[in-house]
């Protein structure tokens, strides 16, 4: 047994390192890569990924795991949820069939393709045939993978392991009604916050020096980790100790930088904060992508968006623009960047809006996978369901059902983790504002170490050890609920907006 | 045949993604990586080596390229070069057992260790042991390649095919004496330029941008490649469509990142150069290290350090600077960076006497391999023949034998290509003086295209399809000779240092 653990283990430090590479190219292409090197790189990645998939599903691999499951109880826990949670991965690689995973990364590419030109003319119909094609093709991945109640949920399970769309559908539904009521009341109401100060252009210079600050204070360990621009921020990890961060700067724009460096920051932290003993392992990753969303929404919104925030950080701001900033007070940044605004595209969507563009989505992708829903109705579906949650008219399909652009990759069940993200957010914040009663004192002071501290020993340093909502109910006490996050909505824009309760 | 050839380079592109894998991460190592990265990435780029290393020594290419080689008349010109040179790469990398590989690669691990503690001691006696077993690591490395005269030959040809310890003796001794005499005559010449004019600080912003724009118009593709800065100044090509180069900045000195442009620009305008017929093959690289040297040289000494690079250039550097180089002419900037100077370490040394820093390394090195110079005696070689072609004492081992990283890297063979690439340049800048009668009038409007165009011609487009003798060989008639380097530096510096001829 022990000799086959080291096998193991010595077969997943190569797949690790493999995704390492492909992780470094990718991170790469969005960060450095001159134009024309894309053709390469695509040829690089392809076959990176590749080998990884091929020593990774190896039957020797399978003999292993099949062999240490059998002695599972003879194992450390450490070495038993290893696994446990390797096995889980072999087997949803191992099922799906090498011609089926070619035929769907070529159909992808199509359908890519042809999406960039459909939303550049604006025309569904243009994408319809290559949409109907993967969804159909999602629907076999969801038979090879196999299921109990709906084929969403073996296509849900890669990203948010456990759920289910039997979960979703009604907690999705409560939260839509609540939120959209909400949202009526904040756009209806008299008190509307002045925006008109923070028209650029601000020097993006001066803009980035602080957002590097502010990811210092947070946290982030910039020995074992970076800052970079891209078009679309992100983070990525190569390593426990690299671990890399992107933002993006607009001139015309003094907040929109730093909230892509805080919430790209909260992935940073949760990937610098896993245990080290799971390096080169499937151990040393997110719970899930709820989970982890939940960690860079959590700083983005309810620490980055709070006044203790900016309390602290209008000042260190204002030593960057001395005159524009003077008459400037920590409660015109707190209303500037809480202002809320029914917009048609999910991405530039805030806080108040943006579950109800995930819930549209995932309605119309469960009805297309399970088969209630038919293609050639997704634009009516989608507009219809824009008018009922947001009250907005879609003038075209470009900003409306072609906007995302993870349907033509192939990615469905993707969508409702940012939701589960916002929602347990907001439970695990309720818990931790019990846990560290002077929370706010300590934002004020920019002292973020304690929370970072509470994260670390509840969340971070397990990585996959525990399943999402493991982690959710050790921490809260609660399976994933959506009336914490409608409270902290309540609460928070209630004050902002002045709605009496 | 036909299919042999398709199996064949299906297997060479995924060799070639891999390496250029292990480029990335090896570039973003020096670029980008943050301190605590280092020990991850050591594992990635072992574990993608030892892959690249296993795919490409497969028996499956062997037998390949053994049918191949067998029906070599009935393949087109260039797949029959393309099998040429994949079986020389496999032979080469089959010839050593896999247990020799990682002992070597174990042993220099520690041997570079060793030598970071011992010259940061300055004392050579502490490195002695490792290096006697690098050198008899070495020795049996070439007994397992093989070789007709001299074991150095061996190790020789991985850097420069083709070329012997035979070839490079006499002319490397001749070289020497020359090169030593016209160095002693220029330091002991009344007239000196004047440097003081060039003492810091100058604002990196600005001359980074000048960097830049050189880069452009030397024939630097941007789309296909791009510059960062790093510590060493190097090169580097994922894809002919992504070239790297770095460069590096001192505030006290104006030239020095430039040069160091300009020098990676020659090695990248090489790579960029290749034929696109070749990409994801083993002919796409260069033919040698001392050609891709040659380039390198060529761009940075004989047209970046020429007086009519500098009657271009000096009004646009002073277009940054318009304060202090209000009275610099650009004959005072050609003086500037053609200064010469007697100094103990090679890698600052300048183009009149880097050959003798190299040539002492190579006469050691190749004593060492044959045999007839013991390890004990290395300081006191040394040290001999710094006095005997520089006329300097060496005052400890940290400035003496013990500066350099090659030989504890586990590298004999690659020093000479410095030279070589010196000599290549000025015999290959001869040529091209006749077939470019113009040159220098080009050079003086900031044209280089019709240069790069010759060289795209005779050289960069062959890739490693010609070996390097073959190459000069082709471009000027000539076989290796170290008389029109000389030439060149009389010519030069005859002029700069007021030398009667």
């Amino acid at each position: 047994v022990t000799e086959s653990l080291e096998s193991l283990r010595a077969t997943l430090g190569k797949v690790s390192d493999l995704r390492s590479a492909i992780a470094v190219l990718s991170w790469d292409q969005e960060v450095n890569m001159p134009p024309k090197g894309a053709e390469g790189r695509g040829q690089q990645l392809a076959t990176l990924s590749a080998y990884a998939h091929r020593i990774f599903t190896d039957p020797g691999v399978g003999v292993l795991l099949q062999e240490l499951s059998g002695a599972i109880e003879t194992l450390s826990p450490d070495d038993a949820k290893l696994v446990g949670v390797t096995l889980y991965d072999y087997d949803r690689a191992t099922r799906l069939p090498e011609s089926f995973v070619s035929e769907l990364a070529m159909e992808c590419s199509k359908a890519y393709e042809v999406w960039v030109r459909a939303r550049k003319e604006s025309n569904f119909s243009l994408f319809r045939d290559s949409l109907a094609q993967i969804v159909d093709l999602n629907r076999r991945k969801a038979a090879y993978i196999g299921y109990k109640d709906s084929p969403y949920d073996a296509l849900l399970d890669e990203y948010e392991r456990g759920m289910t769309a039997a979960q979703l559908t009604p907690l999705f539904s409560d939260l839509a009604k609540a939120q959209s009521a909400l949202v009526e009341r904040i756009v209806a109401s008299p008190t509307q916050p002045d925006v008109a100060w923070t028209a650029g252009p601000w020097d993006e210079r001066a803009k980035w020096d602080f957002t590097v600050k502010v990811l210092r204070d947070l946290g982030f360990d910039m020995d074992a980790g970076r800052q970079d621009k891209s078009i679309h921020p992100f983070s990525t990890q190569f390593d426990l100790y690299d671990v890399r961060v992107t933002t993006r700067f607009s001139p015309d724009e003094l907040f929109s930088g730093l909230m892509g460096t805080i919430h790209e920051c909260g992935h940073a932290l949760y990937s610098q904060g896993h245990d080290p003993a799971d390096r080169r392992t499937p151990l040393m990753d997110g719970a899930s992508l709820g989970i982890h969303e939940s960690q860079s929404r959590m700083w983005e919104n309810m620490i980055g968006r709070s006044l203790p925030f900016w309390e602290h950080y209008l000042p260190v701001l204002r030593d960057s623009f001395p005159d524009r900033l003077r008459g400037v007070a920590p409660e015109d940044a707190y209303a500037a960047v809480n202002c809320v605004e029914r917009s048609l595209i999910r991405v530039e969507a805030d806080e108040c809006t943006y579950n109800l563009h995930v819930i549209l989505r995932f309605e119309i992708e469960t009805g297309l996978i399970e088969g209630s829903l038919s293609v050639d109705d997704v634009p009516d579906v989608w507009n219809a369901k824009i008018k009922e949650y947001l009250g907005l008219d879609v003038p075209n399909d470009a900003q409306g059902c072609l906007q995302d652009i993870h349907w033509s990759h192939g990615a469905f069940g993707y969508f409702p983790t940012y939701t589960l993200g916002n929602l347990y957010a907001a439970q695990l914040f309720e818990t931790i504002q019990d846990a560290i009663p002077d929370l706010w004192d300590r934002v004020r002071r920019g002292e973020f170490a304690t929370l970072l501290t509470w994260l670390r020993e509840n969340i971070h340093r397990y990585g996959r050890r525990k399943l999402p909502v493991e982690i959710l109910k050790d921490a809260t006490g609660q399976d994933p609920d959506w009336r914490p996050y409608l409270r902290y909505l309540e609460n928070k824009y209630g004050g902002l907006y002045g709605l009496s309760s």
